[in-house]
């Protein structure tokens, strides 16, 4: 006898194209009903174009049809919008107030760092006007979808991205908007695009204390805050703002990280703190929050983010970044998704 | 007999307290009559409390009494916006796209440069939520004013500056605004500020092409614009966006600024390109304007910066800087506003 569960692994091979994740683990999956050998699946159309409404038809016919018992699969679409159906369990903000200091490299080797540990993982681009993600996952293909939501694109590890850079004619073209454009650019990238099933969606956002972060934490239900800071008193000052933004708005900060915390020199075998002296400890009193990690100045790194390879970066730095990370984050069963 | 030039050199040497300028150059002084030994002086409200007016009138009352042939001062104020007083020849918008990449440090070493040149020079910190004008500075004094506007707060080679944390009760507060209230401020910045007569103004931009760098493009009468990049091309990216927009605003790039050009180590008498191969020729192009200075990652500069002392850094990287600034800006005669 033909069981769901048997129906449920072959519609996991069924990839959403563009996405490269199962129909299953985009949530598509509304409705699976089996009676004498007849499979009646329901779909939901969210973000899908017809064409690739149509592709999935077939897929999930060819995925399904060859079970052993099976006589016919019909395969419906019905109604549903992506923020019905997205089921993410942790939203991660990375702030830091300060530009420049590393939030779109931390916030990636965090989502790195969860792919490592075995979860589904998303990072949502706040950064509207300065978008530097795709760049770091050398992603450039264009987002799929309908006119009933985006889909986003998925980076070689598998992280699911959506970012304005991937909606622009050109990487180079300005975002010219006020506050409320860019409010809404946010809310659309929550609301409008189907994420799926996650465990972890992380939000990179702008610099700054105003509209962006300020939507982000009103809008979207953040689990936890990351601050982001480099070791200049200057830095500080403007991180400290953030901290206390993050406070006043009630979100529980989960640690903190100190970038651009040193550079090693190999032909002298020495660290230089070219920013100052460390503050990995003033700043996790600021935050009352552990200091995750301290990030060197890495011109290995920095060629990578700008190669598009940043899944690449394997370091013992690397490695503390995700065993510190495990330790602060919420407990979560990893699998829980498959 | 008593001269007009007499009376206006020794209302030259009657300082506005907290701004440490004078009168004159304040451009306070609406009216200079002469009858019969008799001087009549109208001075603007402006932005003077009724104690600092008192305060004022004495000590004209004293330079100016004591001229030859002088029986009597009066002193007499009329109303007087800062908007129709400011008589600022040149505004210089420094801007980047992206933060972190030390927009406020060429701002900074500019309004430096220009003092050094002999002119008259004021800095509008426009970056409302991430300000880090008044602590390289080192200025934590509050601006003086009335209900009619603020004074700046002058450093101590004599730059007026003007930022949104010398008016909040701690640097650390955030100021979580939306975008219409940070445009309001940076507007009142221009409109209400009595900055008297300047040379160049420096308007330090936040990150980003959202509100604040629409409303400074769109609500000053910027004569040129500075852009400042790092060699990463993920900055380049995002200054290629503030480029573009520059131009979309129809407002002419004077040059462009590479920061964190290269780190020199001296135990091994070596620049390492830490952040990748300079890319000031590329930057110059896509900006259609000369390179006028590569700084290197300079850890004493970062010092004197944490320090509030940025005003005394001295280098032969500055002096090129100086050198370069003055072949492109608007061609201005020092001493004008003497």
């Amino acid at each position: 006898m033909i069981t769901k569960k048997q129906v449920i692994e072959g519609l996991e091979m069924v990839l959403v194209p563009g996405v490269m994740r199962s129909v299953v683990k985009m949530n598509l999956v509304r409705n699976v009903n089996i009676a004498d050998g007849k499979i009646d699946i329901a779909l939901a159309s969210a973000a899908l174009a017809p064409g690739t409404q149509d592709w999935l038809k077939e897929k999930i016919k060819d995925a399904t049809g060859k079970l052993a018992g099976v006589s016919e699969v019909s395969v419906s679409f019905v109604d549903g919008k992506p923020k019905d159906l997205n089921e993410i369990d942790n939203v991660i903000a990375v702030m830091s107030g300060k530009g420049g200091v590393g939030k779109s490299l931390v916030a990636s080797l965090a989502a790195v760092a969860f792919t490592r540990c075995g979860y589904e993982v998303g990072i949502l681009d706040a950064d509207i006007t300065g978008p530097s993600i795709p760049k770091m996952f050398g992603i450039v293909d264009r987002p799929g979808g309908s006119d009933t939501g985006m889909l986003p694109v998925t980076s070689r590890l598998g992280i699911e991205i959506m970012s304005i850079n991937l909606l622009l004619p050109s990487e180079d073209d300005a975002v010219i908007w006020r506050g409320p454009l860019i409010g809404r650019a946010i809310t659309q990238f929550w609301e409008e695009v189907l994420w799926g099933k996650l465990d972890y969606l992380v939000v990179d956002l702008p610099p700054g204390t105003a509209d962006a972060p300020l939507i982000v934490m009103q809008s979207l239900p953040i689990s936890g805050v990351l601050i982001v800071f480099t070791p200049q008193d200057l830095t500080a000052m403007v991180v400290r703002k953030a901290i206390n933004m993050a406070r006043q708005m009630g979100k529980p900060i989960l640690g903190v990280v100190e970038n651009m915390s040193y550079l090693y020199i190999p032909e002298i075998d020495k660290k230089v703190e070219l920013f100052g002296k460390s503050r990995g400890n003033e700043m996790a009193k600021a935050a009352h929050a552990p200091l995750l990690g301290q990030l060197p100045i890495d011109p290995e790194l920095a060629k990578l983010c700008d190669e598009g390879n940043i899944e690449r970066y394997d370091s013992e730095i690397m490695n503390q970044l995700v065993e510190s990370l495990s330790q602060v984050l919420i407990p979560h069963e990893v699998g829980k998704h498959d």
